[in-house]
């Protein structure tokens, strides 16, 4: 007499059909493994006409998720419907039936999670989330298992897809971000609104999870800085790539005591250091331990089937524990919820790092001295400053590195820089993370 | 009243003094996770008096390691003394006596592994060899666990650090292989006999390891064809890099059917992956899925601090098997034994791939046509051919990369060119892994 485990899928998009075929595909390699049958019960979404290559028997599809919350022959609820509601009301209340839940809902566990991670050890049932972080790469299981042993001191992520294709493409084609753009989402490659990627929400949603796996420490969503890279130019794609660097739209989280940095902006990263080739719509995460120094993780970001790969993953977690063989409580973060404290974000402009400027200043003598005097006075001091290009009617372009400083002192010398009336329009600043290169080597 | 288990310490070297060490500085956390303390209670070597910049009580050391295996309060065996005996005697009878087992010893897995591991699966306990593959990086939990939903169908390895940290100075400063190993030796980067490390023995038995992870099936290590980096020249290096290439020592396996494809050899591979860029000492390695396409792991492989991290991570899983946290089968491959079988290995001359050749031709004309001729009625179809640099007394380097061809084809086109007596000394013959980079795209 073989178990069976009933699976219910709520959202039969893009990955609910990866996770359908997968578990048809894999069906006796997970007989073999689990001794038991991970049975597919009831799949529920709103559009239930639209052929999605793979067929299902009519009788269990359906258009309401609480038939498959509520159905006693699904152990396993699987929500992929993603968004705030009502995918947060039909994981609570799984959760409060005393379901298993696996979810690739990163905007939900980010912004809810401090209600639904308790809520899922308060049912004393396993909260899959491997697919809501970095598409098919085990981050979640390495961070939460793997590097047990060791202190994570910092986090660097490319950690979204469509981004990433965005600004391998610009520096590829030196193309503007509006022509990558709408390429993209003619490809169906980006959404029709790419507000969420572009804008460094998602990746900031994800950053929030690394931060709790990685540092058992929690910062409000919202107090996240985040920059997109919807004012990244090809200009400064290309003074990257001769000053050796790459730009990528980087979520980063260091640990600092008990205060965490953390922010997602554009960010400038040495072409030596393997982050650096992470390209098109692949993900990778550098993890810096002490003990292990610097790991990194690769892997396609998107995608039905590796996002579907990690949700199988994680539906075979849930039934090892439905069969007994883990009475391991299962954490969803490694740890209880009640060790997870609050930590406070370090002040945005007491971040240290090098800095990239680029400005377009008056082509008059004794303007880099002035400009040069103002950074100075500010202790900001330039490791090089390129005057490049010929001028135009005036102005020339100008570009700096800077040696380590705060991002307020840049910030303050910046202002006073533009009220000079030497410069023409908004200086360009990016940070540079030289660190990461230095680490690595 | 608090569980205490013991953990016994086969081998006081780099390792052995990290493992110790992390025991001490992780010791709060751990107990906070396991709710039971991990208690060292023995350590054998034979050299008790050399100072490891630890001090452990003098009581727990000992030079016989019988006293670990035996001892009724150990109840954690972490054996670090590499090699095949005595390790393998103590690893048995460790298992024999019902002693979780943990070992970062993968001479001894790969060649003694039908035997260890089925004495493990007897025992019903764990046993642990994450550090004997990567290091510290985390890659046979992910392929044991991570990975379960997918089909692995390629892997591509940088294992060892020490050849790998030799090729990249020898690019980066142009310098000769004996050069670079004896500095290597004398910075203690290298042993004094470096033959496991740079004759690929090491990498061998770790791609051992990796195919039974990966693909459920075993290759004796005996049959696996090795080459390692003694005759890599900076020529080569260099024309590699102008071509778009790096050379790296790659441990490769593929999946074919029933079959396995499996090597070790200095190979060229695409600038452009991330695998190129892994430099030094550390070690990289590339998972092709079905479902997940590319998967990329990387970390340093080797050293006190990584590697002891990843002893501790395989013994906390050892506690909680002993804590009964899970009472899931402790299979030291993810798998049943029983289910392995043994692969056919893809006869080496029948391997497809691109080739880098260099030979010096003899400068007459038709001695080129001739060359070629010989390739093309062996179906070896050139894509490029450059005749390089200056001619030496009659003889010029000839450079050509190939289209993709069977091994097989190669070797016999080389002996039939160098009967012919226009080349001068041996042609250069290496593998160039376009699909790598084609994969990744």
């Amino acid at each position: 007499m073989q178990r069976v485990l009933g699976v219910g899928v709520i959202g039969f998009g893009t990955i609910g059909t990866g996770v359908v075929r997968l578990l048809r595909s894999e069906e006796r390699k997970l007989r073999e493994r689990l001794g038991a049958w991970l049975r597919l019960v009831r799949i529920a979404d709103i559009d239930l006409e639209r052929d999605r290559g793979v067929n299902v028997p009519r009788e269990i599809l359906t258009r309401d998720a609480n038939e498959i919350i509520g159905a006693p022959d699904v152990d396993i609820v699987v929500e992929l419907i993603g968004g705030y509601e009502p995918a947060r009301s039909f994981v609570v209340e799984a959760l409060r039936r005393g379901k298993c839940v696996v979810t690739a809902n990163k905007a939900l566990l980010a912004t809810h999670g401090s209600e639904i991670f308790p809520a899922a050890e308060k049912a004393g049932v396993p909260l899959g989330f491997e697919a809501s972080v970095g598409g098919g790469i085990p981050i979640v299981r390495t961070l939460r298992d793997g590097l047990v042993g060791d202190r994570v001191r910092a986090i660097y992520g490319i950690v979204n897809g469509t981004s990433n294709y965005i600004l391998s493409e610009m520096t590829r084609e030196r193309a503007s971000f509006e022509e990558v753009l709408s390429r993209a989402q003619a490809q169906g490659l980006a959404e029709a609104d790419p507000t969420y990627d572009v804008d460094g929400i998602d990746a900031a949603h994800k950053l929030c999870l690394l931060i709790q796996l990685a540092f058992g420490r929690r910062v409000p969503f919202r107090d996240i800085p985040v920059e997109g890279i919807r004012h990244v130019t090809t200009v400064d794609l290309q003074y990257a790539s001769e000053l050796g660097y790459a730009i990528k739209l980087l979520a980063i989280a260091k640990l600092h005591g008990t205060q965490v940095e953390a922010r997602v902006a554009p960010t400038m990263i040495p072409q030596e250091h393997v982050l650096s080739d992470v390209n098109g719509a692949y993900n990778g995460i550098v993890v810096q331990g002490d003990a292990l120094g610097q790991t990194f993780y690769y892997g396609l970001g998107a995608g039905m089937m590796p996002t579907a790969t990690a949700v199988l993953a994680d539906i075979v977690d849930a039934a090892r524990f439905l069969l007994g063989e883990t009475k391991r409580i299962p954490h969803p973060l490694g740890y209880p919820w009640n060790q997870q404290r609050q930590a406070k974000l370090v002040a945005p402009d007491s971040v240290e790092s090098e800095f990239y400027l680029r400005m377009s200043l008056a082509d008059r003598p004794g303007v880099l001295a002035q400009v040069a005097g103002i950074l100075g006075r500010e202790k900001v001091s330039i490791a090089t400053m390129v005057q490049q290009g010929r001028q135009q009617n005036g102005w020339v372009p100008v570009v700096m590195r800077t040696h380590r400083a705060r991002a307020g002192q840049v910030r303050r010398a910046l202002q006073k820089i533009v009220q000079t009336k030497v410069v023409r329009g908004k200086p360009v600043v990016l940070r540079i993370e030289e660190e990461l290169g230095k680490e690595a080597a």
